[in-house]
């Protein structure tokens, strides 16, 4: 047989695919074969063929999270022919790796029922986070079909807002009394569902339900069965309220190196708890939403959102942008004579303006960041303020010598030299107040600070920096005329 | 006695403040009692008077990365005083809560023989961060000090380079032969160090010491002592290379949702394990340095970095923007006389420029945060070039048509409106194109695309307003004169 009748029979293809999936010992020859295009090509037309045998030992072989990149890249029929090929816990855990876009267009073509099926093999909030995708009708009927304990869950969490602990906790935690021993811990452990294989504490609660305190699982194995658990219990940590802002949730487990805390209500009752993996992805998140809010695009912008979407988006923000352009370019229209008589500060103009919105933005960069890490709220915004004024000064001082310096040596004239000198150094320090000043506002309303400082703050540079080069200008013109 | 007189005495207010801490039972009281000030002058009464036990109860009761903050806030004298009150284990844990600078100039005032005592008390990668802090020639004399086991381990973790998998790894790992019984295994568990106290997995390795798999602890506890670890051993999870790079090793924990993964060796020999914690902190760092470095600030500046370092950074990088804004300014140098005739064109230039900026920032931040989220590695850049392509000739489209309204309404002049709805056409194209291409190509170059991307980026952007609208302006002059 040669090797030409192999591959026009396409069977020892498919075999060599995951003969080579069976293969792989190390992660750099994961992602060496991740990384060719060979075994997607392959396994899509085996999916167009619709050879179960074969697909569902590939799907075996392949991380949740890499059949989910693998369904982003395929049409929506032949990624719901594929989810179909995996169990029903697995079809959860791809669903939840999915984009959100691709992933919404997907659970819009399931039935309830198999949503519902979907939805039994999850920990809580990953069935939230499931549901959240879904209609209001749809969701009701999904709710519907569950049974009541899960269904009591879930609906506890899908009512806490988005953005607090609440909402992306977990209701799967193993807690027991404090008069229970080690023994009757370890039982209440054996008890628990499958599903909730990532377990690292055992809580313990009074007889109100109120978290007390929490043992590793390294202590309740190295302790004696009958040791009463409230005496081995560690009670230093103190539970996260169920509606603290995540953000803050996070800065929480970063600042304490927390691997897992316990979440209670109002009255201290234990209601859930929240795990580094859902802090990770909420860190990462909100980094993401400040990085793309910084530079005006939406945080929910991916690679997969509809390029219709992206681009009104981001045509919407280049709007704003471009109102506050005209509001500056106003301010030149007024000058427009001297300009006429002096046509070198044409050329000058957007230097000043343009040096105070790159200061601006290394001020707007630092206060946002620092909000965001909560260390302005910690610190105190006082000390940024005076610290950014500061930094505005001195940085003005030392941009606007070397200015000066250029100048003279371009012009050979004083008076443009002064004039440029001045500006600079004045548009640098509006640059810091109205750098630092803008985003601890905004905060202070609630607006993201990420999302709207940089519009105002750069129509003041350039404002300011046009308005101080051409009103200085005027005030000297007679000695600027032939320049 | 009267109020006056208690306060007076002074010993009543310390003991409030400490029955104060006594009562604390939730968070939101804790955080109102750290925000308020009353405590933190009185702790640093009580250090100045060098009365220890008050000064010992109260520290009993704060979290260490609360004691760190405090350190920060207060004189170098006072802060050495404070951290000799506090035990070995804690004076270690309080260093590493510390902001770099603060911490850094604190330990140089520690004797080799302190530092070491400090060290002794904490893991291998803490051990590795703190010796990180010191002068060559003092990090080695701690080393000398150091038992010979950890001294091995600590220089193994200090030749890993920065940034890589090895440099944020620890040395505490439970590992057993893949034939050692689950009996075996929690006699290990039982055996390791006090200090090692997050455990979640025990490690599987063979007879060269190779990661074979792992076991969580819920499975150890549940399974029978005399099962063999082989046989309940799970080998999914494909263990991290010791020199992967630590934003790899990020996604990957997000990707796959991970709470301690393995590290390999290049024989596949387990030479440690990261955590989730270490995690959290490299996505926080990573992402502060992105969004620093995107606003043109050192990824190290905090609120705590000297004054005149920060103001140097900021300054350095505002010089290579100076350069660059006069590079620009040389482009409308060039077209003074067709400025001096249709002076208007002054006003409209930075418009164009300043549009082009932002929707060049627009897609900048975009791939700059893909690229952090290794989503174009795992896409294929040729998908995201397209697309900032497609986006560029739409948000162009729309804002050409947008400023082409709006400028003829201002000057009724055709031609003036043509020209410009072709440069700001022309520039939003030069934006999408450069903005995509510069940091990506940067990466390549293994340049941090966050550092320089928006240098390159805006100096095309200003050129290329310039030069779309003057050129094409001197092209139709004749139309233009008397606008």
């Amino acid at each position: 047989m040669s090797v030409n009748e192999v591959k026009e029979n396409g069977k020892p293809e498919e075999e060599s695919i995951i003969k080579k999936l069976l293969e792989i010992k190390s992660r750099e020859d994961y992602l060496t074969f991740l990384e060719s295009k060979e075994w997607k090509e392959h396994l899509l037309r085996l999916l167009q063929e619709e050879k179960e045998q074969e697909i569902k030992e590939i799907l075996d072989e392949l991380y949740d999270s890499d059949i989910a990149f693998f369904i982003e890249q395929i049409d929506k029929e032949d990624a719901i022919k594929l989810l179909q090929y995996l169990e029903p816990e697995r079809q959860g855990a791809v669903l939840l790796e999915l984009d959100t876009h691709v992933r919404n267009e997907l659970i819009k073509e399931l039935s309830p029922e198999k949503i519902k099926i979907i939805v039994d093999e999850l920990e809580s909030d990953l069935q939230a986070d499931i549901l959240n995708a879904l209609t209001e009708d749809k969701k009701s009927r999904v709710l519907s079909l569950l049974n009541p304990e899960d269904r009591f869950d879930v609906t506890e969490l899908l009512n806490y807002p988005e953005g607090t602990a609440g909402s992306i906790m977990s209701k799967e935690i193993v807690a027991v009394p404090e008069d229970a021993t080690v023994n009757q811990a370890i039982n209440v452990l054996r008890k628990v569902s499958k599903e909730t294989d990532d377990i690292y504490n055992v809580f313990v609660i009074d007889e109100f339900g109120r978290y007390k305190g929490h043992i590793t699982l390294r202590k309740l194995i190295l302790s004696k069965p009958t040791t009463k658990v409230k005496r081995i219990m560690e009670t230093e940590l103190l539970p996260i309220p169920v509606d603290m802002d995540v953000e803050e949730v996070a800065n929480f487990f970063t600042r304490y190196d927390l691997i897992t805390a316990p979440v209670v209500d109002e009255k201290g009752i234990l209601v859930g708890r929240i795990t580094a993996d859902d802090i990770m992805e909420v860190i990462q998140e909100e980094s993401t939403e400040d990085i793309l809010r910084l530079g005006g695009v939406s945080e929910e912008e991916t690679i997969e959102t509809p390029l219709w979407k992206a681009a009104w988006t981001r045509t919407y923000w280049l709007i704003i942008n471009l109102a506050t352009a005209f509001l500056a370019a106003s301010v030149v229209k007024l000058f427009e004579d001297n300009i006429q008589k002096v046509v070198t500060l044409a050329s000058f103009l957007p230097i000043v303006a343009g040096m105070g919105g790159n200061a601006a933005t290394q001020t707007m960069s630092f206060i946002i960041r620092n909000i965001a890490l909560g260390e302005i709220k910690e610190k105190g915004e006082k000390r940024f303020l005076i610290r950014s004024l500061l930094l505005g000064l001195l940085t003005g001082i030392s941009l606007s010598f070397i200015s000066m310096l250029i100048i003279y040596l371009l012009t050979s004239n004083i008076w443009l030299t002064i004039i440029m000198g001045i500006a600079m150094f004045g548009n640098l320090v509006i640059a810091a107040i109205t750098g630092a000043i803008v985003p601890i506002l905004l905060d202070k309303l609630n607006i993201d600070p990420a999302i709207a400082s940089s519009i105002f703050v750069t129509t003041f540079t350039d404002m300011g920096g046009f308005f101080l080069v051409l009103s200085f200008a005027s005030l000297f013109m007679n000695y600027l005329i032939g320049v």
